[in-house]
This record gives C-alpha cells, sequence and structure tokens, in this order.
C-alpha cells in the first residue's frame, strides 16, 4: 500500500519534462587550470573471435577486443602530491559521476586536480565507452540461444533512484537537510544509462584491470562508490602493488564474502569507508538497504583493524553533516566530503 | 576467394593477444596546458515510461530518460577564436576517437584547444556515456516480443576493421605511405565497442541534441566523421542557427538523401569535405566503397556550389599527402590534417 501510494506521488514528481539541458547552469571559475597533461586510454581487454552472428550480422567474423576499461585523466601542472587518485563509478552510471555535478558545479575529478593530485577516472567493464561482450544479445535475435539466456539490461527508474538514492522520502518531499539538489534532478537522470553487469564475466576484469592501472601509476588511491564498493579490495586481492589506499564510498554488499586470510593479505592498505545520511530511507526493492550495508560495512571495519588493519567508518551524520544523498560527489557540500577525504589521504604516510 | 585468403591472412596477423596497455606511450608535452574550464553534461533527452520487464527487471516500472547526448568540453584559458568546435565520432567508436590516439600521442581534443578552440565532444546516442534504449532487448528477454524484433549490436572485427579503414592491404601488409600507426593497432581496437544503432529511433535524436547544442555554443563549427558524415546537414536542417561551418571527414554514404529544397536552406553555411589516401583499398563488405562515398560527395559539393554555397572537397592525396587512413584524426600525421581544417575554419569570415 505505501509503495502503491509511492508510485502515484513519484508518477506526478517525475511527469515534468526532462530535457532541459543545464548547459547554462555550468559554472566557470576565477582561476585558470594548469594541467600538465590530459588524455585517456584503455587497461586490459583481450581478443575473442566471435561468429558474424554475434558480431550483429553485418560484418565477416573476425577478432574483436573485449573486457577492456577506459580510462581517462587530468594531471596538473603542479602535483602537490606523489599519490594519483581513481575514481570507479556504480551501477548504473559511468565515469560521469565524478565530472561536472548535475547543477553545473565542479565536479570531484577537477577538484582533486585542483588539490595536486592526479585523477584517473573509469568506465566499468559493461557500460559507457568501456563497452561489453554484445555476443549473447545477438546469438538470442539469431536464435542460437534462448531468450532467457539474454543477460538483463539493467536500468533504474526516476521514482526509484529518488528514494533510494535518498534525494526525497516516500511522499515526494526533499528529505531534511537535504543536500542532494532535487532541482536538477532530470540532469541526473541522464547520467543514468544500461547497465550490461550481467553480460560482464567473473571475476569481474574491472578488478584486474583496476589492480594493472594501479600497478602501473604506483602509489595510487583507488575511490569506490556503491555498487563498486569493494572492487579496491577486489583489486588488491589480484595486485596490491599499487595500492597505497582504498576509500569506499557508500559500499553497496555487506563485505562479509571475504575470508579472514583474505583480509590478512590486504590488511596494510589503509581503508576509509564513507556513508551519508537518512540510510534507513529506503525502498526495500530487490531486498536493498542502506542501513544493512552501513552495519555490514562497520563490522568489516572492526574486523580490519582487530587483525592489526588501518580502517575508518565516517558516517556523516555523525560528525555533524546532515541529509547527504548517496550521491556524495553531487551534493551541494561535495567539496566538503571531499576534503574529508584528502584530509584522511594526507594523513597516511 | 580472395576474401578467404585475406580471412587466413588476418587470422595469423591478429591472432596476438591485445591487452597490453598503451601506458607507458602516452605523451606529455612541454607546455602546460592552460583551460579556463573542463567538464561534462549532458543535452536533449527524453522520459519515457517503461514496464518492469523493460528496464530489466530488478526495479519497478517507472520513468527513465532516453535520447540524452553526452558531451565533455575544454575550453581554452586563452581563446584565439570566436567558434566553437564539437566533434562527431563514427560508428562503433565513442567521443575516445578524438583524444588521445592508440600511439598515445595527443588527441585533436587537445590540438585544437592549444590552438585556442573550445571544444566539445559528444557520444552520439546508441553509444557510450549517452546510452541507448534497452527496453526491445529486456522485452525479448521477457518473451513479449520476438528474437527477430532485437536491434542487431554492430561490431566490426578487427581483421575487417584494418582493410575497410585502410591500414593494411588485403594481403595484412601496411598501405603504401600508411600513416596509421599499424603497431598500436590492438589500442585502436579497443576504442571498437557496441553500436547500438537499431534501437536509435528515427530521425536519429543526435541531430535535434547537436543543433540544440550548437544554438547553446553560438558559433559552432560542427566536425562529423564517417557514419555520422551527414550529422551536421541533418543538425543544420533542424536548426541552423548555430553552426557556423561544417567538416565532414571522410562521410560514409553519398549525401545523395537531400533535396535541392533542402540544399538551399542550409547553402550559406561553409562546408569542407576531407578524404584521405587509398579509397579503393575496401573489402566491399556489406556494398562499402570509400570510392563510391568520396564520389558522391563530391558530387554533393558540385551541386552545394552551383546553388550558390561555399563548399571545398580535400581529397588529401590530390595535394601531396598520402597514405592517410579512415581514421585521419589517429593517423601519425595527424596535426598537418588538422591544420588544413584550421586555416579553412580561420579563412571564413
Amino acid at each position: 500500500m505505501k509503495f502503491i501510494k509511492w508510485m502515484i506521488v513519484m508518477c506526478v514528481v517525475f511527469s515534468a519534462k526532462s530535457n532541459a539541458q543545464n548547459f547554462s547552469n555550468l559554472k566557470t571559475y576565477n582561476e585558470p587550470l594548469v594541467l600538465e597533461s590530459v588524455g585517456s586510454f584503455y587497461v586490459g581487454g583481450n581478443s575473442e573471435q566471435q561468429t558474424r552472428v554475434q558480431i550483429g550480422g553485418f560484418f565477416p567474423d573476425g577478432n574483436i577486443t573485449v573486457n577492456q576499461t577506459y580510462v581517462s585523466y587530468m594531471v596538473p601542472y603542479m602535483r602537490q602530491s606523489n599519490l594519483s587518485v581513481v575514481m570507479i563509478h556504480g551501477m548504473n552510471l559511468s565515469g560521469k559521476t565524478y565530472e561536472t555535478t548535475p547543477s553545473g558545479t565542479m565536479g570531484w575529478n577537477e577538484y582533486f586536480v585542483r588539490k595536486g593530485f592526479p585523477v584517473y577516472i573509469i568506465d566499468q567493464v559493461g557500460v559507457g565507452r568501456s563497452g561489453f561482450n554484445q555476443k549473447t544479445y545477438n546469438d538470442v535475435k539469431g536464435r542460437n540461444q534462448s531468450p532467457e539466456n539474454q543477460p538483463s539490461i539493467i536500468r533504474i527508474s526516476d521514482e526509484n533512484t529518488s528514494v533510494n538514492f535518498r534525494f526525497t522520502t516516500f511522499d515526494g518531499k526533499q528529505v531534511e537537510n537535504g543536500k542532494f539538489p532535487l532541482v536538477y534532478f532530470s540532469e541526473f537522470s541522464k547520467q543514468s544509462i544500461p547497465f550490461m553487469s550481467g553480460a560482464v564475466p567473473r571475476p569481474n576484469p574491472t578488478h584486474k584491470n583496476l589492480a594493472e592501472l594501479a600497478k602501473e601509476l604506483k602509489n595510487t588511491v583507488l575511490i569506490s562508490h556503491s555498487q563498486s564498493g569493494s572492487f579496491p579490495l577486489d583489486a588488491a586481492l589480484i595486485d596490491m602493488s599499487g595500492i597505497k589506499a582504498m576509500v569506499l564510498l557508500e559500499p553497496g554488499g555487506t563485505g562479509n564474502q571475504y575470508t579472514k586470510e583474505q583480509l590478512e593479505k590486504i590488511k596494510n592498505i589503509p581503508l576509509l569507508v564513507v556513508y551519508g545520511d537518512h540510510l534507513k530511507n529506503d525502498t526495500g526493492v530487490s531486498g536493498h538497504s542502506w542501513n544493512n550495508y552501513y552495519e555490514g560495512w562497520r563490522n568489516f571495519v572492526g574486523k580490519f583493524n582487530e587483525l592489526g588493519g588501518n580502517a575508518k567508518m565516517i558516517h556523516l551524520k555523525d560528525i555533524g553533516i546532515k541529509g547527504n544523498s548517496h550521491m556524495l560527489m553531487m551534493d551541494v557540500n561535495n567539496q566538503e566530503i571531499a576534503n574529508l577525504i584528502i584530509d584522511w589521504v594526507n594523513q597516511i604516510k
């Protein structure tokens, strides 16, 4: 009943057209941005032989590359740190997460660069410019596979996002002290794109690609978010040589998939976990609960430290920072959150 | 027979692993890059109500945004022009086309910024960070649609690309005077990602989005490539108010879809068409022929000028620039090609 009421309210809230662009809202800052370099590249990927049907029917069979990870980067002209920062987005999003915010203000990519860190942003395998392995979809079209075998292409509706990401309560009102700029919700909706997670092999090649990237960059801080929450740990378990610290922003899951032996292996990498406010404001859809995730990772942090690790949990509302949504990097106080992370990073040796 | 021999040769050529990353090849330049601003946003997009099945089955039905176009930008601190440049990629590629080249050298985005132009790069609707409308795929999985109705997801094999894009001849050897850095072919292969063109509505929303973008930017040069060749014209036919010039790099098709009335409407926008070398080096797959396209657009340029337009065709080999591939912006002489375009742009009033 509560759910049905919520659906009706949300239909009204989001019936507004979402085609207004935020071009005129894009902010420019007084200080120029001075870069040593800017660019992009791919890390990882492997060649795979596929049939004509599997590559879409227009061209003959042959090799294509799959499982590569797109990386864009900016390196400041005046580095203030020997650490590089890698930013990893969550479900149904892309590297865009860390670029210009929905309200047109500076994204964390630019903010961290202005603070002197080289910044690398990825698209996960299965979304955006990293692409995905499309063969099963085309095999289904060609009747070489049953439709049931086709991996779902996942999207999240605006109605679900608004509550699930704690922008609004079930009745469509902004959460108390809400920090997400709700008036620009339609701009956030545009960032939400199809996620082909079901077409991504296990283990997820993004883990290996992140480990490789970190190894190339050397002293790297991996920052993950939501569905990618545990990726820094997964990367470290493959090769921790390039990973200097791990920052998990509102990680999904609970971290209880790791064995004691695994935690022993990676416990010397400092770990920071950050959660926003209103964790019980949730749709409960698909068994989802931010509060459960928070409790799980709080427990994880405890175990990590018991083993001699250096892990810290920041629940923002406990230190007086209220109203933050799931999208910490887009909230109106996103620079305040970034500064907390930078302060923590700077104090690890 | 020729085709079978080519397939065998190509299988040998491309059997090498393609997982080497070009990280160590990334070039840094002596002069810092000084930007007024950097960032990204979406243009266009509309809300669409979809069922639970259509959005992948994990979340309840609701509204999602489709048909939005991702745009990333860099604005130089010292503008040298009142024109902005918009770069549009071709089939199976993304905005990455204009970023760091496969050999790790400066992409055209940075080069044009260093020449004083604000640069805007898009991902077409149907690929990359712009996403695509996934509902039919999920409806097929849910048996609400027949598999035959599922749009193909298109990829191009390395073997086909190498000849089709005129990097190599049929026998796997680099073309004469070849300008594409063949040793980095595997890096180019990673840029080739699934293209959901069959899921893109007609007319293509990218046309309208480009017209809107140009209108916001005001004096805009639209640069298109290959499959997007005619997009600047399509955008101009919707709203030409922001379009100051059109540059078509190796456009596909022949341009003969436009009526005289349509050409009359847009003839006052200066037009430049550029083709590389070895246009007869082609696989012939799917009726494809660069030479036919070249002849078609040469004819188009003639018609445009007969109506009083200002159109120019540059066939690079005719002005002594030999060996250029289909990927002009990645060839080793890509700055020479960029300079030709910049010189042409600067002489239009």
